[in-house]
């Protein structure tokens, strides 16, 4: 049986999603879980990486149940979160296709960012967002924002820009006032490359800070070498759902 | 020039807010910023004090400014935040009379306690509620609730019960669905004995797991040796607001 699991986890704790030998990541730690529930490790594919200090909510994942050794899926997610730290929770379980692949088969991933505006240091909200400290301009930062929506060259925002070579899709770019001081920027898109929502992000908050017009976003839509000014940090950011074709 | 402070810390990290040698607490914290401010330390009047894992939004100190060492209080909170670890905040600093002092001025206190009912765990709450795990009903909690409210005996949910020896008075208990699994119970009393909220928000969640009914509350009210059932985890605890007369 191909399970696929909906995991969420506190990002703060980790070097990330990906597993590495010697630190503490969060696939390292759902291996450790499998391993202790089916006495093996069953290969685990991903939705994709989350950065070292970023978050979960929805990230998904699969793996084939060992043969001999299924369990009723309630029982299993039952069985993980016993053996998983307080961090990460297995919030779903759920027979897929043998077809499905966590990664290959997601139409589309929904990102969202975390900025503090007020002064103060959000002593709460400080793993969970980024600290501007000042407020922003949010129609300026919607103007800008709507110039990302579509196809275009995205490298100016990513960090490994010599690897996108091709142009993305970024379906929509939402940014809303969540509460006082609290503004959220939410995204949506088939797929993001490395970096390209924190580069975005900072290049926002530039606008919003009246740095920079709306429209010089059009400026880093040119592409590489143009480079966003600079990349948010990784603690704003958390990965909300991961969508497939609708029978899945 | 005595000054009142308004702080905000992340209880999570803290044995307390009262000061004790030799471990980590809030008001040790304090201590050592004004120190380095000032190069002696004034001494400190608070609020009163929260439990180890408990938090505050709106703790509140005074101080005398030490004589010939007075700075102006934007300067005042900008150098006690720089001195300050990430997980304290002073969100204000004001003027107030001679005779200000944040224990015995204080005319009452505002705690919010949160709770988290859906079942798997909450990684992101996980420092900052009581994760019950199971659906509560929110009626009948508020009929107990209404109970409260009023002069009685509280020591059946009090920490130290023999010590609690006249009547106390409860303004208002609010049970709120703060958004879907969170539910927050909201307490203003001119002051609490210590475990009364936490022995309190106890006892609410058994008439709201259907275990007791919501008349049994006023068994409860006849005061010791009856006892609360079980004291809810110091993490749900928040210290909100301090309220002194209007003009200070």
């Amino acid at each position: 049986m191909n399970v696929k699991l909906v995991v969420a986890y506190d990002g703060s704790g980790f070097h990330g999603y990906q597993y590495q030998p010697g630190v503490r990541t969060v696939e390292g730690e759902l291996r450790r879980a499998l391993t202790k529930v089916f006495d093996e490790c069953p290969k685990l594919y991903s939705a994709g990486r989350t950065d070292a200090g970023s978050h979960a909510v929805g990230q998904v994942v699969n793996f084939h149940m060992p043969v001999g050794r299924s369990l009723p899926l309630e029982r299993l997610v039952t069985a993980l979160n016993a053996n998983l730290p307080e961090d990460v929770v297995v919030r779903q379980a759920k027979s897929v296709p043998d077809s499905f692949h966590a990664r290959y088969s997601a139409i589309s991933r929904w990102y969202t960012y975390v900025v503090v505006e007020c002064e103060r240091r959000p002593v709460f909200l400080r793993k969970f967002a980024w600290h501007v400290g000042k407020e922003l301009d949010i129609i300026s930062m919607r103007k800008a924002a709507k110039l990302l929506e579509g196809e275009h060259d995205v490298s100016a925002f990513c960090l490994d820009p010599a690897r996108v070579t091709s142009k993305r899709k970024i379906f929509v770019v939402i940014i809303s006032l969540l509460t006082a001081n609290v503004i959220t920027f939410d995204f949506v898109a088939p797929g993001f490359a490395r970096g390209l929502i924190r580069g975005i992000v900072g290049s926002l908050v530039e606008v919003g800070l009246g740095r920079r017009s709306p429209e010089w976003i059009e400026e880093l839509l040119e592409g590489y070498p143009k480079r966003a000014p600079y990349w948010a940090p990784a603690c704003g950011l958390f990965l909300r759902e991961v969508m497939y074709p609708e029978e899945i």
